[in-house]
């Protein structure tokens, strides 16, 4: 596993994917410069006009409802459309679902209309799509819920037929069958924002170069948490800001070695 | 004061709580980080269908016009309302009030509508809602006036029944009656963006754990003042982007002797 | 031509004029915080209501298309006019005009309605303009076109009565007559998001302070691709977000000796 995400990383760098971004203008700046630093290009839009023919040009199309704006979902939908025809991978991030009707609805309104590769959130965010009745705090993670996480991501994972990943201390990503556990990151990542959404543009990057979207998911996750570990210095050091930067420094100085501290446990409960 | 600050700060970090802001795009991702810093969650959210489920659920409002849409208004206005009758406090920051018209049209509207806890902007701002006729530079302060800034101050607190603090060399935070100053800070914080969003959102969160809303915007200015000092190193042997980031470090890493740093002075003139 | 550089940011920093801005919320904040490092003052605002009357207390109007919404097009026309009647210099970013019919057309749209003094872009973006079938890879730049990027230059200058400035590994300014080529600049720019459109936004402020728009142009550009230089030990020690910091650091901090490193060639092919 360890030598195939470092394979593809190297086949991010090579062949420089184009990954089309409709997301939130919060950690917009961050996205772009995590798939700079990765090795991807990015690209956002958001305009209804535009976006077909972007992602059409794109080799992965990532949808983020951080700051949804009503008439963006037409845009996310129609955009997902074009790369369902063109086989282009939709990732998709239903940041702070639990925490309005507007958003469960929009993201009702997209997985009803386009076939998503993968889905990325934290557990909240997730187990809201698994059905349950959770209310998130805001884009934070519920922390202490007693829901099975792993039969959560199976469910979510077996009702969209899509690669299901969760992030929390311990992260799992399913295909709805077998899984995996990352155990790496840091409790600091959670006092930084956009590692989340970050995550959501790296499996756009790593979606773009492999059909194999089990390992890409598993790869951008495993990619950011092993970055938080080696950036951790940069916090103690100085604090959460340099925290973030020291993030994205360490995915745009990542080599194989970098991944041989992926700590990952498969089919292991 | 000092130890009131430091237990208020402790307070945040204990209970979390989310800070909702309807904020502008150029700053908005350092007013998230920056709470996260000082122990608060914050959530991001402008869309009218959702603002009044999302203020409902946090803490604090944060209303910030540095890049107003016209259809944010109503946004703010209904956040602001639901906030009200939720006894969430609502603060206030009119960036640029003295600009355009449509910015003070704005302010008025949500001034009419919305009973905010705390307004905060600098001399120029707060002159033109004292109904002064201030011609301000873009988002700047406007920095040789003559009019009397404990005056004004106290004038905008008394006729909206709110705190208002005024940021500038010699900071001014006031009930209408009673008024402190705060002689923290270094003029290299004019050289970076988003100090002033920053401490919006800052006084969110603290006035999210107390009704104390005099001290919490006190908290709030004397907060980011004091991180404006401790980080003046990173100007000096860096610039002022890293100046940026050594401010949000050090509100990250402030504790009870940071505190101690604050001068201010107490009805002193 | 160094001197002439360097006696024109000490003229920003002495007059701090305001630059208007209509951008993109990818690198805005970047934006802002450039032409506060450099010595000017940033403004953001798009609202159509508000845009015409922010423009005529701003000395400089720059225009980003970098993720236009189809209802700022008209905000950014109204903005250009007032600028025009008011003799207020506009510069125009056509970020990923290749990538889409909608780009194309608006910056038709607001070419035909709008007297620019600049127009900066990478080589594809310029292409396009002068009326090549070029697809750009969303917002990069087009690495090894056969087009002569000086001929290009000039005809786009003709065509629209501007100055032209192409940023590529050897950059390109001219009037449509003379032309320069400044050598500076590091690849590494490539792998961080907003060099391009701080570029922009640096000519914004250039321009405000001088009627030579010419100089201006080799200004903005020579200023961040001697930066670009000058942080280089920020990525080789730590990573590409380090370099972004320490790129506007750099200008931050820039002085005469700073400008003697610019490495430039007057009509020299």
């Amino acid at each position: 596993m360890k030598n195939a995400i470092a394979k593809l990383r190297t086949k991010v760098e090579q062949t420089n994917p184009l990954v089309h971004n409709i997301t939130n203008y919060v950690t917009v700046n961050d996205c772009a410069n995590v798939l700079l630093a990765l090795g991807a290009s990015p690209v956002m839009a958001d305009e209804i006009c535009e976006v077909e023919e972007m992602v059409s040009k794109s080799s992965a199309l990532v949808l983020n409802i951080g700051t949804l704006q009503e008439n963006i979902i037409n845009s996310m939908i129609l955009a997902g459309k074009r790369a369902n025809s063109l086989n282009i991978p939709v990732i998709l991030d239903p940041v702070g679902i639990g925490a309005t009707m507007f958003r469960k609805e929009a993201i009702k309104a997209i997985l009803n209309n386009v076939q998503v590769a993968v889905i990325k959130g934290n557990l909240s965010e997730i187990a809201v799509l698994a059905g349950a009745d959770v209310q998130s705090k805001g884009v934070d993670s519920c922390k202490n819920t007693k829901l099975d996480s792993i039969e959560i991501a199976k469910k979510v994972a077996n009702t969209y037929k899509c690669i299901v990943g969760i992030t929390a201390a311990t992260d799992i990503v399913t295909d709805g069958a077998k899984y995996i556990e990352i155990k790496n990151g840091t409790p600091i990542m959670e006092k930084v924002s956009g590692t989340g959404c970050m995550i959501a543009s790296l499996a756009g990057a790593f979606c773009a170069v492999t059909d194999d979207y089990y390992l890409a998911t598993v790869s951008a996750i495993a990619t950011m948490s092993v970055a938080g570990e080696i950036a951790l210095d940069s916090f103690k050091n100085n604090g959460t800001a340099s925290y973030k930067i020291g993030i994205i420094d360490a995915i745009s100085k990542m080599n194989e070695k970098s991944f041989a501290f992926i700590s990952h446990c498969v089919d292991c409960c």
